[in-house]
């Protein structure tokens, strides 16, 4: 049989490791003949944009800088597919497609929207009884805020990024005798998964972040200011972490209700993140040294200082999904099922993709303290095993290298 | 003798690995009794706040620890000197510290206004005939902007990062089948080395960045449309690098003169930098999928991605700082005097500091296109020696591990 994968979704460090994890089990199984990559997600299939695999990792050095090249090496897509039952024509044109070059099973690797494409060309597949073309979902999101499983790949090694560079933030922020408030802004429109995870700066003495805000609690300007000014009596440099997606509440993204009106130079609505507005109100409220920082997109694609324990994991976790293929299934997302803390276990296992799909998690309320500038010491005990462990960089001219497919 | 060592300035990776240098060449001297550190700069001298560096800095670990610690263990400050015929009374009692704690020679890390700080003091000590105190300076910057040395210590990690990072995020951008600009804003607000130093990614085969301005030449809106437009007809994902310091033809700031009059929420005027700037631009003008990324103080405090060739080179002219000392050398700045590109050696001598103090060395404008939107290969010559290999972070439960001296 033939196979193929794609990669769909946002970018993440450890979304190529999945894509090794399924290509070296399918070629040491010596039940595949060819292993395809469709380019930009389902757009390859439907496009027929594939890429013979075997060919393009031909040796142990590319396979090495797969691990560890951040992005998605075949291309991605954001597409979310029409109700098949309106129109089957997309999912017919697929399915040829798969058939004309005997693939019987394609692996998406994705989030939210890829899952919801697994869950719903399955549902296809079933109704037409179609059973010579199957699809598995293999979970990526450095959110974390998919549902089925503990948490996805690419989250460890963004939440390994944030630690360590809030770490460095805070050491370079505390270096004049002046106070200061430096404001961080994480990804997460609507969970605070990444914010949250810099609580780990704690487990090695680090007293920052001071304030940690997420979208799962209520943001206000009086309580920002009041918690600033609190943390301002004990702390010289006070470190504030805040999720892109906080909210009012009125249940609106706070950067845009306290921004409505305001317009940029071309005349069209202005919208700084959270982080440059805060970064405006304490200069204007409290008056002192304020600095904003916003970590953009350098939080997925920091390869160079990748967790060790996503990469492998993310490896294994396609590894388990062409096993499961070996088996039969289809329509299923691979999960983590966490066992223990410490010392970390946990064992891999398969969902309905359904359940993954359309829906979202969000970092846990009673994680959160009391006043909600905060989390509490359990969450320290979920993110710390998912940071662990290096995966050196393999350099050239002073600069990692990677990989590249066209 | 007792010496004493201060930082001064921004923060970077390398500085405390200067302060590393001249401690351990005075420890093993044999020569010294006290070495002292003295915080938040020369101001540590003059409120006498003084922490003895040998308890400090007592095993290897903390050693080791110092040299990958970013920011400044000591603590920096912001101040330049009166001049001392005006005011003397600073001078003075700077120099009744040093001689009440016994301390023959102060040793001064900083840039531009650290030296100017060496400069005078040294002159206040010639013209009032005291031979028993003397300064002796240390370059720093991440800048690279300081006159009378080949580069300066801070500045080759700086460029290690902001090539990895521009490598990062060059695979990123490129993940959709869609055109996309992306604009990536560096520090330097005079001298454009930072900027410039992303054109090493091309030693590794990578076509991006597809343009860099920096301050030293003349940027315009126009001029800028035109090159992204034509650099689109070329690569999907069009990589920009751009200095915040880039100037118009009037010699404003780019960011300034484009935002006159812009206010932000709070009625304040409202300055984007130039990458969010250019951002709104492109996609007011041009239309298509645009982003700005802000590198930040990322730039200056990412330690765990340092280059050992600056790590190792600013211990060296700390070392060598002390052997100046010991030879009665006063008023001066270490500096690298570059011998050979490949392979690369340089030799470290002394400079007055006064010819360090109060100018700017910028990106040499022979080594700019014809079309100010590139460098040329001399360049990439200059640069690639400065970032070449790494310094392992002691990592501590999945984070990197820092010194702090409080």
């Amino acid at each position: 049989m033939n196979i193929a994968i794609a990669q769909s979704g946002g970018p993440t460090c450890a979304i190529n490791a999945s894509l090794a994890g399924v290509f070296e089990a399918a070629r040491n199984s010596g039940a595949v003949d060819k292993i395809f990559g469709s380019l930009n997600g389902i757009e390859g299939i439907f496009d027929e944009k594939l890429v013979n695999l075997t060919e393009r990792i031909n040796d142990d050095v590319k396979y090495q800088l797969l691990l560890r090249t951040p992005s998605a090496v075949l291309g991605s897509c954001r597409r979310k597919l029409p109700d098949y039952k309106v129109d089957s024509s997309y999912y017919d044109k697929i399915t040829q497609v798969l058939r004309w070059n005997g693939i019987e099973v394609f692996f998406y690797i994705g989030g939210n929207d890829s899952m919801d494409t697994v869950a719903k060309y399955s549902e296809y597949l079933r109704e037409n009884e179609i059973d010579d073309v199957r699809i598995i979902g293999i979970p990526k999101t450095i959110d974390n805020d998919l549902c089925g499983t503990d948490h996805s790949p690419g989250f460890g090694s963004a939440a390994k990024y944030v630690c360590s560079t809030v770490q460095e933030i805070a050491r370079d922020s505390n270096v004049y005798s002046i106070p200061s408030v430096t404001v961080i802004e994480t990804m997460g429109r609507h969970a605070g998964w990444l914010a949250a995870s810099s609580c780990c700066l704690r487990a090695n003495g680090e007293s920052a972040p001071h304030l940690i805000y997420l979208p799962e609690t209520t943001f206000s300007i009086e309580g920002f200011l009041a918690d600033v000014k609190n943390q301002m009596t004990k702390h010289k440099g006070v470190i504030v972490v805040v999720s892109e997606g906080v909210k009012t509440a009125e249940g609106k993204f706070a950067a845009e209700q306290f921004q409505s009106g305001q317009v940029d130079t071309f005349g069209h609505v202005y919208l700084a993140g959270i982080g440059k507005f805060l970064e405006k109100l304490v200069a204007a409220e409290i008056g002192c040294k304020v600095r904003s920082i916003e970590l953009n997109v350098m939080q997925r694609c920091s390869s160079h200082i990748a967790s060790k324990e996503d990469i492998d994991s993310a490896e294994a976790i396609g590894a388990a999904a062409f096993e499961a293929a070996l088996k039969g299934k289809s329509g299923c997302m691979m999960s983590f099922v966490r066992k223990s803390n410490k010392p970390y276990s946990y064992s891999i296992t398969t969902v309905d993709a359904a359940e993954a799909a359309n829906s979202e998690k969000f970092f846990p309320l009673e994680w959160i303290n009391e006043e909600g500038n905060d989390v509490l010491p359990a969450a320290y005990d979920y993110f710390l095993p998912l940071i662990q462990g290096e995966v050196m960089p393999i350099m050239k001219n002073g600069m990692p290298l990677h990989l590249v497919i066209e």
